[in-house]
């Protein structure tokens, strides 16, 4: 195609005046009315099992039949799972105020928390998700970035990073389905995980399974259980994992939750016990009622799945057909999760998000899957297809497959 | 009545083996169940009146409708609101580690954060409430008393302490019947607090109005408004006012939020935005439909009065009856709010709330009113009509006075 024949059909399609949004990793309403059923619940039923009105004030870290709806999910047992509100993100950044404060054990505690220890570091593998590193950001934690290849983080750098340096606190870990790049931790990355030896005491890993459940494949990757390593390695406290039914139920609607050892828990439970009175059981036994148990968890994830996967499957496929044979990008078709993150040639990532917004179809900002929104090779887009209904997505990906072209002097 | 006749009446309760609760701020199910509309709600009415799809992200700090129920409560406009998720203390404790970790304003960053400008303060007017104090105690904050009459906390001492000390960085108020006296900041307290001139420059009021709507009287009394106040003296960015329908719905199942000027609004909402992706619309929409409108809250709060009045005129019937004439203790009779606070002879609160606990009625600890659980006098006790039905109430009133008696040796 020429460079005014490219030109021609990117400025037809501008004229169209389209709004489409590939920016976050939002579900479509094709998604979130599968769970509709939850709307009027829990009606005259808001007894728990044990007798507990949920009307009422009670019960800190979470009913015990959502303990069991959601502790498959995580693989941990009730003591090992703490309930929390309608985010997981705000637990992730409640648990590192929380470290900052008053620290992260009883032992440690005689240190004063993180923010009396001077600047303190996290290590953030790249591409990552950025609410994770605007957290750090925002608290004053430096960020220090390691690279991801197809089976997890660079475990040689972190090993070497966190035994050397007691000012590095924590990492953030988006073990299965990764977000962006869709790829999962192999289990000998998990197992170096479980083993480090962190020179700070207070050294906590941040594993974060917001896709532990979102198979987009009937064989889904089984990803390693971290708190069973870890426990094997004698290093049962080194993790705090977390989850919630944002990308279950509804966004905002959902249930936020956390694992990890119980003696972590137990310190979690006594300083959440601060902050609140307890988290809200009523939307606890309406997601019990809504799917019985976690198998009604994996069947709803089906259901999910069967409109999710034609979505990625068209980006995948468009990509594949536009930009594959003129090596103008490379990207990982992802088995489950939210997002594919496309790595365009250097220099070039900006360009085409611009291309893209003005044509129409916003897309996260370039650089936003990096600490301090800063691609240093600026080349990596992330791809939300979740939201946009399929012929929306058809659309979007032409535009987007034009503006590499576009902003690779491509014809 | 002889000691031995007491004693028998005492010892004649204890074999019942009653098994009473007054020891905390909770509704019975007689104020819960007038909720029970909520429970099938939002039902099929999902969408928000600007369009937005409250099972999707989004909204940060509240949809705009209710805001507009929950903004008359505290007198503030949309700008000046923050809906929070289910725990206005939440919020409060939110409030105190953001202060601690980056600060209250721009302006003050960089002086950054309370918790790095060495060890601060706290003023708590006392008796007061438990969860305010025991905040404090966790995050290292030395608390300083200042009494408390019927107009509210002695504000000559307040105005000395906070113009003299910038280590001092805030107060705990509840200014609408208090927790647990029942009394209300007179019009003049709440001028002097709104025209405090603290020497710390990211000093906040915390200005808890957890019973703002809570009259037990058909002529309300008017607190005046502190954010109005505070604007007059031009000293908006004073005070952080909070909420919650946690006593107007459901404990645990309602929700929280937080009110104050749109500058100090504006820096809570982007940090807030580093904490979460927003809170659960669907119960904001929940409460919307189930009220109406403001007028729904204050019709339902009525029906609220209606089941409590007996409650607290019957302890105090009690109180009048048993204890009055023989001068075993004082009490103020609230006009609103969840409490009734006795102040018995000194040096009998704790063997009167052992004693009650040993013939199955379980009160707030002795002392749990004051910092540091510390009633110098060992005399206040904290009375909890609510929870138990009428009948039962009767029966843990005449345990108390028998009680009250006995340690009093008074026969």
């Amino acid at each position: 195609m020429s460079q005014s024949q490219l030109k021609n059909q990117y400025d037809k399609i501008k004229s169209q005046r389209l709004n489409l949004d590939m920016s976050r990793g939002k579900p479509g309403e094709d998604v979130t009315s599968l769970s509709n059923g939850m709307l009027n619940l829990p009606g005259d039923n808001f007894t728990a099992l044990n007798g507990f009105d949920c009307r009422n004030y009670g019960v800190l870290d979470g009913l015990p039949e959502a303990k069991s709806l959601f502790a498959p999910i995580l693989g941990v047992t009730h003591d090992e799972l703490i309930i929390g509100g309608n985010s997981s993100l705000q637990m992730m950044y409640d648990a590192i105020t929380r470290a900052m404060l008053v620290g992260v054990s009883e032992e440690t505690m005689g240190s004063g928390g993180w923010a009396k220890q001077g600047s303190i570091k996290f290590i953030c593998p790249v591409p990552g998700y950025d609410r994770h590193f605007s957290i750090c950001e925002s608290l004053g934690i430096e960020m220090l970035t390691v690279s991801m290849d197809e089976n997890g983080p660079d475990m040689d750098t972190i090993e070497k990073l966190v035994s050397e340096d007691d000012s590095i606190k924590g990492i953030w870990c988006i073990p299965i389905y990764s977000n962006p790049t869709g790829i999962t931790y192999s289990d000998e990355v998990v197992r170096r995980f479980a083993k480090l030896k962190p020179k700070a005491n207070d050294f906590r890993l941040f594993w974060d399974c917001a896709y532990a459940v979102h198979h987009l494949t009937d064989t889904p990757i089984k990803l390693l259980n971290i708190l069973e390593e870890c426990k094997k390695s004698d290093n049962a406290d080194l993790v705090y994992m977390f989850a919630s039914t944002s990308k279950i139920t509804f966004p905002g609607g959902g249930v936020g939750f956390m694992a990890a050892s119980k003696n972590n828990c137990d310190f979690i439970r006594k300083h959440m016990g601060f902050q609140t009175i307890g988290t809200d059981k009523l939307n606890q036994l309406r997601h019990v009622q809504f799917f019985g148990g976690f198998d009604g968890i994996v069947a709803h994830m089906k259901k999910i799945q069967t409109v999710l996967k034609p979505k990625f499957d068209t980006v995948i496929e468009i990509l594949e057909r536009e930009l594959a044979p003129h090596n103008l990008g490379t990207w990982y078709t992802p088995n489950g999760g939210y997002f594919i993150s496309f790595d365009g040639n250097e220099g070039t990532a900006k360009k085409t998000v611009q291309l893209c917004k003005e044509a129409g179809v916003v897309l996260t900002e370039a650089g936003a899957v990096f600490p301090y929104q800063n691609d240093p090779l600026n080349r990596n887009i992330r791809i939300a297809p979740t939201l946009p209904p399929l012929e929306e997505l058809k659309s979007a990906m032409e535009i987007f497959c034009i503006s590499v072209k576009l902003a690779n002097d491509f014809y």
